[in-house]
């Protein structure tokens, strides 16, 4: 039996970790730095980042969010008061203790300027943006106060992974302060559909959105929304957040208006962030054994086109320049390889890029008046002959219906493989499977944080979110009414 | 005699520097954070920068350069293997020497995990940007190589003053690599021109572009190019500067290439970058003793409609609407303020905060089908009678107007304070003058590294840069054929 070949080694079900590593590898995305745990993300994912934060930024801006920009350090004094977070994420950080570099004896620069308070390198801007809230709002009249920030911000990591889990990444937070619950409680909520709706509408991605459990809620938040992604090996991937924090976070930090009724009162907070893991998120989602897969509305470029180059070289260039125009006046991102690799290579090149929609253009195809068109998604070898007329005309739209069919297929994949239970046994026998992918439970949740902890511990499994759909009876709990809960292993 | 009013205490005139600080408060741009010399950019100041952003980065593309992110933390033995820099400005910085916080026995949080290496926050990524061009480039088919990174950079700061001299700043450094000298240097002019082109056309900003004296190059460059504002004060700005390195960056961080001939050869490198002090640049160019000036290409909204709200308020409201849906449609950025603030009050918040353009609507002017419209740049008071036809009509070439107005008037500013002089004793008088605005002396200049030492020394000025124009004979080196130069006492 001859074995299928492919251009990533190993494949997907052969180690899903690896072949991950090995996308983004062949991709060119991304790699790791001199410094552990830091990534360089190179111009291909560079890029692929810029195309999602532009419409992100959209999207906020026409919520009525302001983009601002806060400092990199925050004193160790101000984390010392919001204990609260402190007992959270932050206590892993770049510790700031010296301004300037010395030369010793012996010619070598050492720390030198120790700072009398230390700084931390911002894990999150929060605590730093709630001391600005607390200055800035004075009076009902300045809520609601919408901002958002688009910085890096490092969490020291022990087992980083490229645009998962890394030290430094690069996200956005935002912030927002109201004058009512309900008012901040839908903030969060619209926020939270923005990020359903962008991975929908530009990653492709099929997120699950729904509510956080008690025991996966953001320290001091009242309520924890998310958005998780199913990837092709069944684990969950949390690719963003939303908080309300009721007046949690704005007691902590200060943050009081006078009311309508003239009283002084502690404004209603929400925050809410993704990160470069979006980018993670992509490509487990569509890439397959042959590389990356990049859903068109995200790529830098959503077209290549490669001159076989042999003889009638200059026609079949001046050809391809002309294609490479009429595509750009039609809307569509081109690339014309021109690269002195050899044809073949450039194919490859392309397909492990994830480039969604490839043109060949050699001198017989000029001759018939007929181009080689492949669309990344499809089959390898998938090769659609097509005039230049016709391509110019469709290729918009052949990438329109890309993006719908990479959507739909990530969804028939994870409504596959979301399996239902409804009592404990059930639920084991699920939980114990151990195919590729695995298979995310779908279960009544009502319980309680120690039922929760069982979960945990027993079929070491966590809440991924809790979905606004009626299940029944809680197998946990034995409480009736509960609603669906999906139970996953998690990145 | 009565003081004319102004909404700037102190004026241009009485305090320069106040006068600065103040118009940065009153627009509301950022201001001083907790972390002493760094500061927090606020909405409106964060907006600018983002449109000042979005065209030097279309710009960048047009170029041909990629972008890409390189991590915020370079080891410490990095920065020891190029002592160069290190004797430059490097050795103002932060270093991270833990990873981690604890809580001591009193509870208190003290940084823990010491690093085995301690960390530097970037104060630029030169040197580990040069790292990967080192792996990355390996023949001459790598070649060009065209990078630039929008990142923030931290350089300790002692007397700070927001957005000219700040500990952290946002910036973008450009980085390429090129197979041959004539092409490097080629790359930094074409930089240079981007930068100046940009001023102009964006900032409305006449920038001297030139070349860097030997006293005042960037450590290790060949060439060193700036565009320099002349301020309002008479002192001069440098804004950008763009370097050719020749071979030596690249000897420095390995950068080799297989050239041609087969043979390995070292890249010739460029680097260049502009910081948020071109917000700086912008407000001591335009402003004036009544607030910010924002030329209308930079600016978030270029246009504040005021309904004047008594009687017939939801006539006016929805007229303003209306108008407001109108001028957008014509692609002009649009406020409609219905803020419950008085309408002189908002008049002046709007001044204040430079907007380009505002128009008073009332109940008065709707039924004489005549609006108020006025133009930040001109005298204040003088308010235009307009139909509301002809001002969605005009409005868009008005703006453009306005523009061109801001650039003349800049120019005209610098050129008549731009004072030429051909003998050591024309220097000398032009140097000791106590105007204001201070004199920009243009002088030939062919002098040596003691020569600028010298008219540093006698006369407190320093060389802007070496402008592309005939001078005559040095006074200085009393050498024949010497190109003009700028001295100017500069931020």
């Amino acid at each position: 039996m001859k074995a299928k070949q492919t251009a990533i080694t190993p494949t997907r079900e052969e180690n899903y970790p690896e072949w991950y590593q090995e996308v983004i590898k062949a991709a060119d995305l991304a790699e790791n730095s001199l410094v552990r745990g830091c990534m360089v993300i190179k111009p291909w994912g560079y890029a692929i980042w810029e195309k999602m934060v532009a419409d992100l930024d959209r999207r906020f801006k026409k919520e009525g969010v302001e983009n601002a920009y806060f400092p990199l350090f925050i004193p160790l004094e101000l984390l010392q008061k919001e204990a609260k977070h402190v007992e959270g994420f932050a206590t892993e950080c770049a510790v700031v203790t010296h301004h300037r570099l010395e030369k010793n004896a012996e010619g070598k620069l050492v720390p030198a300027g120790p700072l009398e308070e230390p700084l931390i390198v911002r894990p999150t801007s929060e605590m730093i943006i709630g001391e600005s809230f607390a200055k800035w709002i004075v009076s009902y009249r300045d809520l609601p106060m919408k901002i958002n920030q688009w910085a890096n911000v490092v969490r020291w990591e022990m087992r980083p992974r490229i645009f998962l889990r890394t030290a430094e990444f690069l996200w956005q937070e935002g912030h927002t302060a109201h004058e009512s619950a309900e008012e901040g409680l839908e903030m969060a909520k619209t926020m939270l559909a923005v990020y359903r709706d962008f991975g929908k509408e530009m990653l492709a991605i099929p997120f699950y959105a729904g509510e956080k459990s008690e025991g996966e809620r953001f320290p001091g938040a009242h309520t924890t929304f998310t958005v998780e992604g199913i990837m092709q090996d069944g684990k969950a991937l949390q690719a963003g957040t939303s908080h309300f924090m009721h007046q949690n976070f704005a007691k902590a930090s200060h943050i009081q208006f006078n009311n309508r009724s003239g009283q002084l009162e502690h404004a209603y907070t929400t925050s809410w962030g993704v990160t470069t893991r979006l980018i993670g998120a992509m490509i487990m989602t569509h890439s397959d054994d042959n590389g990356l897969v990049i859903p068109p509305k995200v790529a830098p470029k959503q077209v290549v086109i490669i001159p076989f180059l042999m003889k009638e070289q200059e026609e079949v260039i001046a050809y391809s320049k002309a294609l490479a125009e009429e595509l750009e006046a039609k809307g569509v991102r081109v690339h014309l390889d021109l690269s002195d690799k050899r044809s073949g290579e450039k194919v490859w090149h392309w397909i492990k890029k994830g480039v969604p929609a490839r043109i060949e253009v050699g001198a017989k195809e000029i001759a018939e008046g007929s181009l080689a068109l492949s669309m990344r998604h499809e089959e390898k070898g998938c090769v659609k002959k097509i005039s230049r007329e016709e391509l110019v005309e469709t290729l918009p739209s052949l990438l329109d219906q890309m993006q719908e069919e990479l959507y739909q297929k990530a969804l028939d994949l994870r409504n596959k493989r979301t399996k239902t239970a409804h009592t404990i046994e059930e639920f084991a026998a699920l939980a114990k499977e151990e195919t590729f992918p695995l298979s995310v439970i779908k279960a009544p949740w009502k319980g309680s944080l120690q039922d929760e902890e069982r979960v945990k511990k027993e079929f070491n499994l966590s809440i991924r979110c809790i979905l606004n759909e009626k299940g029944g009876l809680c197998p946990f709990s034995n409480q009736g009414d509960a609603p669906y809960a999906l139970f996953a292993k998690s990145y």
